[in-house]
């Protein structure tokens, strides 16, 4: 519930319109649906203009199909994050819109579209290993109505690579930097272009990569003071802060 | 240099505006000034629109004061970070704007102001401790040209403080939370606010604080998918991003 | 043996109603009953009150089974934590009254029941993942005799719906908060109610999350000044102190 | 504000009795006051039946003489921790009741007292150097209004020791163990003793206990069941755990 | 070749008993046989009175194979550690004399025999998990012609278990005491008995043990001074470490 | 393209040989091909002589089919890192001259052959588990058109394995030493020979060799001061860079 | 008191020699003298054979002053590890006999000797910055009644200074290895000579030796199988358990 | 001595020029001088064609210049490295060729020089505070007898000042590359120039810096393949392998 409804429901109160009782139902239904294993909150679109995201690591099937099939009358679009085609196959049987995005291990359901805005979001990889979590970051931000500019394997062992796209990557207004190994790009590509670039360390690598440790503690103490950094391996939650820049 | 002017380049070579010479020294000299220890990126404001930003730590008084030296005449607005009162005394010599901010660790020296955006940058701190770090940020984020709301000593062990002061954190456009110890108040507020939320870790803690790795490791695995983080203690990238979103 | 009943042997030796060569057997009989491979200590429940546990990890079925059948006559309840369906199968066959609770890996034998205190236990939780250590803990809660208040998903990222349920973590002695990521939800709860909380960090989460280790270091430097730690995933353990707690 | 009297309140409005500005006001008006770098929560003694703490590391002196000047007033009793003597001597220009306890790094200001539970809390050292640890915790208990059994320098390297004192250990009704090293104090007194056991791991140690580092990992992993954790040298949380528990 | 050869040597080739390029070929040849992919030491027998060991792990059957079936002919005594019944299913096939220790991983073919030392190894085992490492430590002692007690499941959590059992343990020369989780059991034994512990930190646990480092940072720091570490998991070095203690 | 080209080109805009357009093309196509998942590298043999890699690690069979077959009209030699069988089947369609090296996981396609440097590698093991890493350093190293000397375990717990073979260690101008456990070896040689030592440090052991990270730190901490590291099992870099070393 | 003497008093209860009261305290005043900061373990020489060790680190001069004057009238030799001159200045006036060894950090006292065993102990170091680890380690050796060779600076960068002494090393019965960076010196030494070897890493070195972290890890996972750990620093430990062997 | 000269001695042996008695001292006396504290390998340079180099830290003033003043007869070049003022004043007393560079911290005696190698070694640095390593970095290049190329401050932030100096950092044979933060610009240069490029961490940088970790973990993972790492800060060791591969 907003802030500002709470001073309308007081004045309801006041005037009888609403009873305490009544106020203090809608005090407790907060807006969210109780599914014993998952509590929904089926409003957020409705106050943030934004669709409703699963996060389906550890999360089963059927709880997974609970949810999507609690959300779908509501019109909203649906995302379904780290999920697989197990899950997958349920969930298309309560949607015909459903749509399995293999390599990011996402699944989509655009029950409306929106008008994306003027400039895109630019995602970019080092190497080609870095691919399902690109694809994690790009389908995500385009779901969430952005155009995308696809930027691949222009890592820094081959800057003259990175070099010849430029122009289409300074076209962005936010860039996401997607680097396993030492993620070198972030801080090549935060010192070429003055826009916010967000970081997303992946877990490409081996030995002393530790997992996406070593790309991680490069890209928080990058040189380029544009950079912000989010967790290894989440191209969903870059794609999201991209979009939340990009729309505002 | 930028790249559209490459283009105009080869055409004043072609219509002999510019001879091969002439374009070959203006490729060589690239827009920087070589103090030797330091080379100098004395286009940077001109390109960007952004003020010289010298990071102190590391640096002797005399080196800085040799930048401050070559900067000045170019009348840009100059930033010290990391800095302390024995290079402010060199430094107060060269211009009579310096100004020494002692908790923040910053010299300013403000040549010309700039309009600011209509929204603020909200800085949020979860404790008093939290404060050099928050006021680094504060006055990186006025000196770049933004209004900022500094809402401190709001963490979650006395969550109700928070919650008094929701609507002004509302009203920015990104939000910057400073904490140390757990850094659970980036979550939190990133559950609160659908706005980008920069987290900045501080070294506020002991024992299993890890000198900032726990609030850090916090701030990166947060539940709330609108939160980027940056280095421990780094108020200064923090607010450097915050702006390049507040003003694009 | 407990202390007091030492001081009575004496006396007995000294009077003659226990020679010496008893003494010395009672001595040396400490109360455990060797199987070989464990020391199977049977006489705790009669010392504590408290049921028998058998910790299965890195225990083969037939090594729990011998166990299980040596403690049975001797009418204690017993608790087998971190088992399996196979260890089940062996386990059935000694006792119709052994349960499977599949989700918190345990397996229980009531053989006698006792009154619960009139005050709860809360178990709450951070996202849905968290459930299986979320029910190890419930469930050994309610199988050392207390009466368990169950909240799930109520993580920090939808703060609301922690709110709607303060009421009833309120109403409880002792509150268990699980939870994985960064674990923000404890210092939340620990804010907001003057109960002693014991936090279980949960292995819930990727990359920057360590297995944990995150939500661990989180907990150990919670700004909420209640807040106690059990090791990562350790339902059982934050259960049995809960119940300590509750029942003194 | 207790979640009772926003019942209260919502009656009032609809009777007349208190208007919508004036509810909005109490709701607004949460209850700390501001003093700029600290919010003070000046209620909490009200609320919850403890007097106020204030974390010393990281204040300046004035900082914390701002916050006592504040609190005096109220006839709060008045806890700092982490402090120091030059913080101190501003202190007792404020109230003649404050005493500085050295070893502890506490100053208290006791403006009332409360009758004690008659169980008291015991706290129990590995060793001489653990003193400073241990005096912060058994002080805090005591200002929180309980007995305190000290039983210093017992650790497992001379076993015997520990034996010897098990009955004053056992007459507690919640055991505080504060060991460095490898902690196994922790362990031993759990393995002893049905009661909850709060292990305080402390920095003592060198080389591989890596400020404290080895000891905490020791006693999450204990095998007895009975122990939770709080973080590295925080004898204050232990002891307003175990106060709680105790005061229950 | 030990030293004082290589005076005779001199000698022989002063008196013309052996020529410079004989000379130079003893020298050349040192005593080892080369297979290829290994070199074996095929004398160490000879010169150490020690069998040959064999590391299993990251050898294929057949590379094993090659090694023993060089070894067989010259009468050792050879253990094979850290191998599997794919590699036993090779090996009984060149001995009769083979023997597979399923729990221990070992392979062990014993060509003769000698008279044990006086004095037995205690073998000290803190739960059942630690079976494994426990009897490859307690075979390996065997094997090197030691008598061998073992203790097993007399972790601290039930510390009675342990003392009824100390004066086997005293009765030892040497004792390894092999525990996971927090390894608290080589301090209290380490406490009890001056003779020297030989600490073997087990993988047993979860969480916070991460794979053993806690225990092992729990032994390194022992506040017992007669305790030293070897490697996680290590029975066989804490074995021959004994061994040549037991029999110097 | 190369910095002395732009020069030319410059004058052939001059000159009007080349117009301003196809200058633009020229720099605008820099040398690679975009296959969509990867952009191909064409020139860099032409430019330095070196043949073309393709790390194998994370890039599907298909990928890497595409590669291999946009590269061998070239007529350049290819080699395939980190690559399995299930690859090499789709490679050896499109190349006769494929050969798969097994143990080496490494693909080889040697389209033409060079002169070999009178001096050759020396790829030193510590032991026989070491063999895959080594076995791709030295066929790397042979690849890349150099004679390798090939010394495997001589790991130190040996020494005199190692003295043994010193004369042929000393004849190679760079040495590779590959080792897993403690890396000891690299110490060791580098001491005793003054060349060029590249440590590789293995994944080999267990425990707290922590996946290579304890003979990544001996390495990188050698007392010997003619040692550089490369990453854990990186045999294919330390090759290439002995290689350089070699031939120049 | 010994296990033999509970039985021995047992009788002397049953003949009426002893009173229960007489015996119950003879139970309770276990052999320790209580100074309040520390429980002394006076009895313990008597035990054991062994002087008294006090840890000098974290004690303050009146603490150590207060238990040697305790000690000193049973006669025990006593040793102070990790102490300082400001200590010493206050022991020297407690007896005459007190000698501060400034680079061991030791204050001993003699108050009587014992006959050394026949065998040396071997103290090496691979440095000379590891004299200060090692005298510690060679005086306490001294002090519990051992003959010790000191065999410094023989680190494997130049191991010819390391076979020139392996004659004395090998008269040893125990071996300590004492060295910092990457502690080679141990698996070399334990390669050479089959005796126990006890290793030491010391906190020499800089950057990845992390505090002796480098050194550490290499030992624990050293290649050969008769080396065994202690703590960083630890020349104290390894001296004692040195003894314990060499005395046996 | 030299392999090739133990041949000979056995010759001299066999044809009596040489007693057994003298062989033997010829044997035991391996070239160094023993200082007690130190074993000086007095040959090194007659040897290796090197100069003498002597590790400064942890070694006091008066070690130091025993040692040097045991090399200055030899005629040797003399180089400290880690060293300060004070050891400065003790050994500019030794010899009037002795200079101190602050910066650097290195004292150089240079007895005689040699010819440079043609072409230069690079040394590149980030940015100005990583200055003192790459001083140690350069002058030990010069004083081993090589010419330098400083390339100083062209960090991946304005990647522009890095390419306006590839042609000279392209004319050398070896490159050091010197950064602390993220290290980035080992990758860039690694991909950028085909030569040898030795990574030196520095620990330059705060919070996740982890005193030179990030960087040392990301010049590791480098994705350029020419690229070897040494210890955080340790320009000696690159300079030395830099010389070894220049004069090779």
């Amino acid at each position: 519930m907003k802030p500002e409804t709470i001073n309308e429901l007081l004045h309801h109160v006041q005037s009888g319109q609403c009873s305490v009782e009544d106020a203090y139902q809608k005090l407790k239904n907060l807006p969210y649906l109780d599914l014993g294993h998952t509590k929904l909150d089926t409003h957020r679109e409705l106050r943030s203009g934004y669709p409703e995201v699963i996060y389906g690591a550890g999360k089963t099937p059927s709880q997974v199909s609970d949810i999507v099939a609690a959300m779908l009358p509501l019109g909203n679009n649906i995302l379904i994050t780290r999920t697989n085609s197990e899950t997958f196959r349920v969930v298309e049987g309560l949607s015909p819109l459903a749509v399995f995005h293999e390599t990011a291990r996402l699944i989509t359901i655009s029950q409306h579209t929106t008008q994306p805005p003027e400039s895109p979001i630019a995602v970019v990889t080092a190497g080609t290993s870095d691919l399902p979590v690109a694809e994690e970051a790009a389908l995500t931000a385009e779901f969430l109505g952005n155009r995308v500019e696809r930027i691949f394997d222009v890592g820094v062992a081959g800057i003259h690579r990175l070099f010849d796209r430029l122009p289409v990557i300074r076209s962005a207004r936010v860039i996401l930097v997607i680097a396993g190994m030492e993620g070198a790009l972030a801080s090549v590509i935060g010192g070429l272009i003055d826009k916010p670039v967000i970081a997303v360390p992946t877990s490409v690598g081996y030995g002393a990569s530790f997992g996406g440790l070593a790309a991680l503690l490069g890209m928080l103490t990058s040189c380029a003071s544009n950079v912000t950094v989010v967790n290894i391996d989440n191209g969903f939650g870059a794609a999201n802060v991209a979009s939340l820049i990009n729309k505002s």
